[in-house]
């Protein structure tokens, strides 16, 4: 998630000891899109106006209305009352940075989902909530984004949604938020990848931050991910009584969706520690050898230097000096200590061992 | 928490094998509040002494009994048997450094809580009890931070708190004291930043000392936090009599924050474990560097040494000393040696990478 | 699992907000095998057509149709719609790389497997899907290969399975299924035992990374065997209706197989955890060697050096330099130091210790 | 707990095979002390005989017999047989080293306590047996350390533990003992807190040692306190017929000092942990420290030693020999390249930062 | 356990895709032994054969049948007949390498158990099947270990075992079997201890691998511990049928073996996990030493060196070297700065701290 966007949220709060249920609006404005559909027909309408709602909302068809936006206090208030929403579930709605979650409230079902949006490099985590009765569902979107198109599109088409219930809607919708996070899981998974690669070839300390960066999002996402699941496992329970059997089995599905993302961004993260660990062990490595390159040089040219000091000592009684191949005798000598000692490390496996 | 409080706190315990209920007074006066409400009227009252209770508490009201202070002995019994608390739960109320938790009494509720305070740097958890039965609610504090007056001023101005019982007043209270945490959480959050900059820029092992400190808040904010979670899901159960299924709602409300308090927590735990390997890291590398540039000085001068070494030889036959440009020679040949090293060492990369 | 395979097999997912049970057929054909048999008689075709089907099926006998390949949508529609297979579980048997898991549908069980096959020097998890009904088994193989062999010539030979219904049969093949995990296991033993021969020899930085691999192949493996497990332990489980009593003493067993399974694996990735432990230490161990070289190196010449440069200064007075046997006492005082130091390094233990 | 007391326990267990309930007698005597006592009087006995426990134990008052020592066999069976406790009971009893438990049988309770006795550095935890039963409490001491003295005061002053039940004696005798951890939990507090102090400023191997001793303590105490916690738990679970309701709500405060001592003993094995971390940061400090002196040391001199060396050179022809100002020039020289690379490693930051 | 019998074992199993209940027999004979006994006679016989059974087995008395041996392929499968023992049951019991277990078959119940028996330097774990009806005990052996000795002396003798039932005889083998792991607890122990002393003292690379050795052993011993805790768990459980309520008492007894066995393993663990760190902490210190001793002596020599370098070179301008005392100034010097080196250092805690 980017920093910004979570820092921003997290101060979405209402003052402590406030009253509960208390709206902390953000700014923006609220758009409103409608469709009313029964098996037979379908009503859609843009920029509906709230007092307009009475009209399009009809007994025998399921309402699904769209709130884009959460900053018109006086729209959200009127839908609120229209579908009878409780305040805390308004709350939970409007001060965003909630949990996924679904919750029943006697009249209506709260779902709390995330819906993940790539930015760039980074991902986000917006807001969507819904709320859905026996005939009407209303999703409430934190931003602009809009991933419901292909359910508007089915619907428009006719197929199996338009014959079933709101709670087939709300699956729809779930389903739909819960798909939405494949995207973001394999732009992930393509960032490791790279990062994977490159953690052998240049362990740079800039590199282990990236890593960190990557495995921080991959908690977010997971606990993320898990939370959304446990919240389509609360709406399968037997205890929502506005769920229906057949909807049961979906919701199953959307279930095993989020599974399956969370199995796949384990396996990320069992990557990511595993690439800290080679990491680490790149740069002792390096270590080891810059201190194997020291000690090679040193350990040829110490004994050497050594020898030439010898000779450079001002004894007035030094024989050697004296011997007409005393110069050569000495470089015969420390060629010969030069060559031992490479051989030695040679052995030692010290020297050219380049894949090590 | 400030461990002067704390390690005063662990102090405060009964001797070994005292009875059960035997109470360990803590110095300090205590000062009584009472608030006593219906739909229709409010009285409150500061500094209400022990005898005028019974004419304060009235049939069809709600009563609010703050206690401030635990140090009079003859105030909290004569409270205790007012109210018919149980010498256990007055125990648990009085002998402080209690963990959060919510207990069934055949007549009563008890509810300890954990009040976040800061303080300077840091911040302590004072503990904060609450007693409630159908008609009254005893909240009992150890300081003297006063956190309650946005609950005293929506009873004042009349909204929901008024038309409902003592176990909404006592839902307000607990979700008071959870919401406090929010600052302390964002303080911790804003260590954890700043010290993330630092530790990649300058991993001094004090810093090292900061970071366990910040951990181990960390460690027992979150078991407070989960203590003070379990507590409000206990009540949640059904198990409670007292606690009526509309306040149900809202303590989901209480436990869904704590929720999201302890997630924030745990991620700024994640947080603190990265900088630790990345405080490793930084000095693995700076120990690395120190290295480079010993092992780099000392290849190219190691062997250069060596050279000017063997014509420091006194040989009486060293025919290179007598040559006119030997002394050219040897400097060109030292250069060629020094500038072949450099070259090699630019090549492997561990000269000028800064950003390494 | 081959990462070509993996990331293959990541993309087969229909677009976000498609219908649920939207199908992504895979290329290739679909050929179809049946066995009809009682206690009495056997029928197995191969190559059969769709039309054939309602003419093999035949009451009062168990059917067993095998569908090998995935990728003709007409054929598989039509298995569908003649065993009344539900959307869902179609899509779950078409879109390859679900979870292993056992889902109870109205009419039928599903039960999805994954096949493990060797490829070269690594595995592969194919998606092998099951659906049995009262008198009937139909099974799904993403892949070509063949491991039901074995069940068949149990047809053909008449045993127990020829006696018992459908339940049997598709216990008979998840059994085989699980106990084809076994080979892959014996195969991942064998490279951990030469992983770990190798890396107390020679701890090369690719060891690590093979080592890696490995690990990753572990949790891979572990989780599809936990998945397997926990798809059979809900076939046992008494809510499955299709299943009858003594089956479920059979799919205990298989249960049985499947927990060895993860024990050895659970083994193994211990023995993988002690391996990165053992390379890091053997890497400390070198990086110390060769640190001990350059010591000893160093420490004998270092002072030596420092003596014959005394004797190198060109100090009008110095009486030593015309001794007679100045420089033969060097030499004895040179020998002394080099006895001493290394008489010093033997007794720390830094000499000869080559099985440290 | 001390190693020998330990080793001598684990050793304290009857042939393999043998009858279960088989005992195993530690040597030493047995004395009885007995307290019989109702609502309004009370008989304290010492010393008390066999043969004396008929007259003592008398119908409508509860019996209290301590028996401290396991060592005198017939006295023991004396016991069992006069109370009904069952062979499997009493070789728990009698066979010191089980772990804290509450079990049921028939006719009885056996509680398994662990008594915290602080023994000069280290604490041993000595098994303290109870068993009771609707009206007769025993406890029986593996040593002769005297806890029980406050409770035995309490009977004589005649407070609450004289009018209740059996149930409720052996609780205060369970609270006693569980409140007997806090002294050993104090002293192993100040214990981390000075080897805290001691790590940072002078991180020794031997204070490694130190360290992980403590850490054992801590485990072997956690172990402990966890199951007496649970033994605790079990004894309040509604299975137990003797325990009443009143002594349930006493018992679930023993329960909850059990948890905060657990609670205290978590943050310590925290604190131990972060100990390690500190120790071995300081002690790659230190090494860092130590490198840096050798890369500063030899980086000047290096350079220094190769110019000395240059004019060390016998050629004929070297210019710079004969120079006025040569040796002058060399010098600057040399403290010109000295003063740069003092520069360099000041601007790294490799000098003076002793808080480092 | 040793390693060859654990791949020996691990390749006893039947072919994929084989019947389930497939035998697989290991070579070898299988012997028979027999005791019949009631309360009042007891009948012992070794060496039985097949055919005998029938005559040896009457009713009203509980029969144990000893099986020797899992060779005989006639032998088992008429036992298994004679006894009704399922095909599964069979199966688990000859394809020895099953994870201990208890399973309830509708006619009697069988217990994998696995008996440790020490072996040289390490233990291997033998699997004993016990089948055992109301009035019947088969036991299964896989070796050659006779363990049950004490119980057919307990049987001979007539204490409690001949007036129980079958189950009693059951519980006595298992209770047998969980004890004989205390001999290679202890074992395991010495060995831990010993091996604890050697790594402060000496900690060499075959010393890690020793540890990891220990390690490996432990974790397969504490799985069999709890496998073998769990079967116990489960045949003291209700659903039980064939198990009496006297029994279960007893197995209780049992299980808390099992569990006092397990906590020792997970302190044998902890301090295996420690030694680890100590000896990694050891190595590092060694590497300090090293590099210390390095560092000294360098620092000191390297600016002596420098010294005598100056003096060494052939400007014809230099004072100092036509002084008088020149020679002996310059020895002053070097002393001076070696001594204030070695000040420095021993200030710095470098020198003479041999407990560090």
């Amino acid at each position: 998630m980017s920093e910004a966007a979570k820092s921003k949220r997290s101060r979405r709060r209402p003052p402590i000891g406030a009253s509960p249920g208390t709206l902390v609006f953000p700014a923006g404005a609220t758009r409103l899109k409608l469709i009313a559909f029964d098996k037979d027909q379908l009503v859609a309408r843009e920029g509906v106006r709230l007092d307009e709602l009475a009209a399009l909302v009809r007994p025998g068809q399921v309402t699904w209305l769209e709130v884009e936006g959460l900053g018109d206090e006086a729209v959200l208030r009127g839908i609120a009352e229209r579908f009878a929403i409780h305040p805390l579930a308004l709350a939970d709605i409007v001060n965003i940075g909630q949990r996924p979650k679904a919750e029943a409230y006697p009249d209506f079902e709260l779902v709390i989902c995330r819906q993940a949006c790539r930015r760039a490099q980074e991902f986000d985590l917006e807001q969507v909530s819904l709320v859905f009765t026996r005939d009407a569902v209303i999703s409430f979107h934190e931003g602009e984004r809009d991933v419901f198109e292909p359910v508007r599109e089915r619907l428009r088409r006719g197929t199996l949604v338009r014959t079933m219930g709101a709670d087939y809607l709300a699956y729809a919708l779930v389903d739909t938020l819960i798909d939405g996070y494949y995207p973001i899981v394999e732009t992930l998974g393509a960032k490791i990848e790279s990062l994977e690669d490159e953690v052998s070839a240049r362990p740079t300390h800039a590199l282990l931050g990236q890593i960190h960066r990557v495995r921080r999002e991959l908690l977010t996402l997971v606990r993320t991910v898990h939370q959304q699941r446990d919240a389509v496992s609360a709406l399968m329970r037997a205890g929502h009584p506005l769920v229906s059997d057949p909807v049961r089995l979906f919701l199953r599905d959307s279930f095993d969706h989020a599974l399956q993302i969370s199995d796949v961004l384990d396996t990320f993260r069992e990557i990511a520690l595993g690439m800290v660990e080679i990491y680490h062990s790149s740069v002792a490595q390096r270590t080891n050898e810059v201190i194997k390159v020291l000690t090679i040089l040193s350990s040829i040219f110490i004994p050497l230097t050594f020898i030439v000091g010898v000779y450079g000592m001002n004894f007035e009684h030094m024989p050697e000096l004296r011997w007409q191949y005393g110069y050569a005798l000495t470089w015969a000598l420390m060629l010969a200590v030069a060559g031992g000692l490479l051989w030695y490390f040679a052995r030692a496996g010290w020297i050219d061992r380049d894949g090590e």
